[in-house]
């Protein structure tokens, strides 16, 4: 193993990671930015409290009073004279009813001069929800969906318009106030209007689709339902400002960082890998072998989440079979690595984040009997990296944000 | 279809393949080279005749004169005073031997003034050969390694050592003189002792591994072979100056200078790539993805040689699968396209040299009531750019370097 590459990789992963922790996130997206009136807070989703934590780091008495709703077990202790509160996930339950009813009264009454720092993660959907009708018709028309086959687009088009607070509405329900929201995405492409459906972004859908819907899948509902699908969600938010962060955009610029400080010029190449991930491990490789001999020392980026199709039955995940099988092309050749990482520290069903590999791996598996292809075909790219020191250990890290997989060149 | 995309695909194509004809080539490996006293020409492989004309065509009467050895049908007329011959491929025959020893007859006597310009291109492994064994029994050592299953490096290993040309020996029967060897390579990662098993470079194979695999097949080999496998091929040769041209790099390095001339910022992402079609496409939308809304006009260019696995009964190719995959990110976006193209104009076994998609072929599909997936799973990719005129026709081309995809993006 090259274990000056070794050493850069695990770097490089540290501060990737520690870059997307909801802390470091919400600092960041908080710099620079003054409010002139009144600033009240609201938190919703699995990472309500940290992001509530770190807006209290950094503005202090600033933030005249807060309200946040998070999964249970997930409030670590009191901040400030913030409203903490724990409720339902993945099935809300009445005290995300009343978590959000709590928000709900500390937003209304605001001027136009006060701002609503609305701070939204995973899990949002159900922590932070005012149903439009009683809980058992939601239910029912959920499982009508489901039943139907409807897709995921499908159902929160009709869903959207049975909540006061979905699709844009909390955010009416904020005005004349400003909006600022922070959201920690973990969804490829940020589609701000899916992320817990959009409390505070402009609903895309329309209540043309969502009749069409409700007809197409011919579902039973009551008066009051085909009422609510025809009052319209807001198409635009004028007192709206929205902050994208710890994405896995910011991942990848984090890993791209860190890569600079330790003299590669980074080449963000993707922040959107969705392939097999085996062939992005190949395709990495070949950017490797294309580039070497250049006399630069490079770092090529791809973050996203790759697929994993089943052929046997080892142990392994997407981030250790793409470093294993970049491996196969960097057989023999000095200067190069390739290692991927989850940024949640869980890679597939093993306790590893990922895996790393460079131009010894494949004699080192040689020397130990194994075959690249046949542990591939195997789906044990965990059990193969582990005998070779090629397992990458975060441990849980407390967000999750998509993978990033870096090719280091050494001049 | 965006029209103005396609157009620059098309355009792009064409300079790029114009660029790797063998004439084009050898005119580039040419250009600027000046060699001091006599010039002889030997020219062996398939596209031997083309690059013998164009080295007449760049320097005229200061070739001396010159030996050709192509296939049969390959010679198109006479070149100057240059001895024009046909030969066997792919197995050799008695017009390979004869014609080789033409060639060694005339670069004997050479002074250290003087130059050889050797033009090698594919089949010159069969078609330039002087075997040091008598034809019968270099036929029956190939069968006992075929048979065994010996692999392509210890088949040359061993053969090599039985011929009076190849591992680096007709330059060595050039010396004193200088050899300048232009090689027109379709070998990814051009490995030049492999290509034509390296007639003008040094060998990086030793007698104690062909020693080695003799014993380790246990070949049944007379005493004159057990000699030979014992005399080592050159491992330096300071008379030899080699320019490779016509390659997949060349391909990728004038489809870019195509972008740029078209307005496009060209990043070369690898001239390596063998990953699987589909999961390339893939992997380069989401490049394109990653990228729109930079502002810029950018091309990512990928070049080598995909693979395809069937799991269907389709009709397609490489070139066709890859871009057909970029299809499914890039559904609905504008001012980005994907094209793939085979550099011989023949795309698997169908007519069309590649295929083009861009942000409108998911839905001219699904108009025809064609869904990508299934497409793909059927290998069918053929009939499917098809119906959105997306397929790429080029016709023979007269020269094979692998294919080039390109990734275009508009802003």
């Amino acid at each position: 193993m090259d274990k000056l590459l070794r050493t850069h990789a695990d770097a490089i992963i540290r501060s990737a990671i520690r870059a997307v922790q909801p802390d470091e996130a919400v600092s960041r997206a908080l710099t620079g930015q003054a409010f002139p009136g009144r600033v009240v807070l609201v938190a919703a989703g699995k990472a309500g409290w940290q992001m509530a934590k770190a807006a209290y780091d950094c503005l202090g008495d600033r933030i005249d009073s807060g309200v946040v709703v998070t999964k249970y077990d997930h409030v670590m202790g009191p901040i400030a004279n913030f409203d903490c509160r724990e409720a339902g996930h993945p099935v809300p339950d009445e005290n995300s009813f009343s978590g959000t009813q709590a928000a709900i009264d500390l937003v209304k009454d605001l001027t136009e001069q006060d701002t609503v720092l609305f701070l939204l993660s995973g899990g949002g959907s159900a922590l932070f929800e005012q149903p439009l009708i009683p809980g058992e018709e939601l239910q029912d028309i959920t499982s009508q969906l489901l039943a139907c086959g409807a897709d995921i687009v499908e159902m929160n088009t009709i869903r959207k318009r049975l909540s006061g607070v979905k699709g844009g509405r909390f955010a009416q329900l904020c005005a004349p106030a400003k909006v600022f929201s922070v959201v920690l995405s973990d969804i490829l492409g940020d589609p701000l209007d899916m992320i817990a459906s959009g409390p505070a972004y402009p609903d895309s859908s329309t209540c043309d689709q969502a009749i069409a819907i409700a007809k197409k899948y011919d579902l039973k509902l009551s008066e009051q339902v085909w009422e609510l699908l025809k009052q319209e969600t807001p198409k635009a938010l004028d007192n709206v400002t929205t902050r994208i962060t710890g994405s896995v955009r910011e991942l990848c610029v984090a890993a791209a960082k860190a890569c600079r400080d330790l003299g590669y010029e980074p080449v963000l190449l993707t922040d959107r890998l969705c392939c097999e991930a085996r062939e992005a491990g190949s395709f990495l490789s070949s950017v490797l072998l294309t580039h070497a001999g250049s006399g630069k020392n490079l770092a090529f980026l791809a973050g996203g989440e790759t697929v994993v199709h089943l052929t046997g039955h080892g142990k392994g995940g997407r981030n250790q079979e793409l470093a294993l099988a970049a491996a196969i092309s960097m057989d023999g050749h000095s200067g190069m690595a390739v290692f991927s990482v989850g940024s949640d520290g869980t890679d597939g069903p093993t306790d590893a984040a990922g895996g790393y590999t460079d131009g010894d791996t494949a004699s080192a598996l040689r020397a130990k009997g194994l075959d690249i292809y046949s542990v591939l075909q195997d789906n044990d790219a965990y059990h193969a990296l582990k005998a070779v020191d090629g397992l990458i250990f975060t441990g849980p890290t407390g967000t999750n944000v998509n993978d990033v997989a870096v090719a280091l060149l050494r001049a």
